[in-house]
């Protein structure tokens, strides 16, 4: 995470989670849920989610439990869900695929109006209804658009050129998942994923259990 | 995050962020760097890093800075990263075959042993050089390549069934990226990636230097 917000990514990450569970809950015909049966549902602490709440305002009503629709109303603004942001993903590969047909994110207002790619071989087809667009046409589209969020998928070595084209075009935020640290203005909003986070907490968390032979892979240099 | 250990996840996530900048310095032939150095390089505080590094020992020299070969090692064994662990895919979706190809994860121990999906026309095609393995295999080759870590890429509906399959044949750890909570006994490890919680951070920025109009998509509902 790029910035030090007054709540950190991880209770925003919580938030998010409890707010995909409300939304099936509310689908499902509930509604009302107490802290405790969202609890069982999202995977966290009844105390967890109650303090996470409260740090926003006050949700439920002791012993009623959290009406669904207002507690998904209030995540909605809290997360800033409501806004509709339009977005575009940079680099066609597996991932971009992959995030261009996540319906998890559409459902989220994750309002998708540009794809883009270098590779003359896709530039024209469709990808989930959209056309895939030469990066060329990368600084129009962002204007004409009015995109805001930019989703880089691209190889490492084009992350940091296309972030700066997307910036000085106009968008405010981006979703990095290129593996390479891309460095934005402090006024940008910058998220970046790296795959092998997830990966390395797995591995911690088995190594807790179990201690195999110590060993760093060979690593070839430079000098 | 599904357990509590004596570190958070966010730290193991940084900690594999310098991991990753370190193997690269190590590469360009670097022996030595600051803090100051590797946090520019990582996109973070240097009191961060020397906060989080301390959690663990001490490695660094004041006035020297770290040597980068050991610590290297030092957070290889931190997080478990010296350890070969077998790895299975389940689902070749467009998300299933960006992790298949990551060449992120493969530096860091990521040894993909066998890759399974339930459609005959994938089963026994190849996929990063391993052959696509039908569901029905499953546990026979959970047991025979020794996997300890299903990371699960199927559709929401499946990810449960195949994570209780998995888990009675043997494996100790789940990478869950289907888009759904799945729940695990005690002692099974488990790391759920919501791809929607990053965006969620992103719209929260975003929302903190302009809020549109306020607004709940409207959501079908079962009664």
């Amino acid at each position: 995470m790029k910035r030090d917000g007054e709540v950190s990514r991880v209770t925003i990450d919580r938030l998010s989670l409890y707010f995909r569970e409300l939304r099936e809950l509310y689908r499902e015909g509930f509604d009302v849920i107490s802290s405790d049966s969202l609890g069982r549902r999202a995977g966290f602490l009844p105390g967890q989610i109650r303090k996470d709440l409260a740090k926003f305002g006050e949700f439920g009503k002791k012993g009623l439990g959290y009406n669904i629709a207002d507690l998904i109303r209030n995540i909605s603004i809290i997360l800033g869900l409501h806004q509709r942001i339009n977005v575009a993903i940079i680099g066609v590969g597996n991932l971009g695929r992959a995030l261009a047909g996540n319906s998890k994110l559409i459902c989220i207002n994750f309002n998708l109006v540009a794809i883009f790619d270098n590779d003359q071989e896709k530039v024209g087809k469709s990808l989930n209804g959209i056309r895939i667009s030469g990066v060329d046409c990368l600084e129009a589209l962002i204007k004409e658009r009015n995109i805001q969020i930019a989703v880089i998928t691209s190889p490492a070595t084009l992350a940091q050129s296309v972030a700066n084209r997307a910036i000085a075009a106009g968008i405010r935020g981006i979703w990095n998942f290129a593996p390479v640290a891309i460095k934005v203005p402090d006024n940008i909003a910058l998220v970046s994923e790296d795959l092998s986070s997830g990966l390395a907490s797995l591995y911690y968390y088995l190594s807790k259990t179990e201690i195999g032979p110590t060993r760093i892979n060979g690593l070839p240099r430079a000098k």
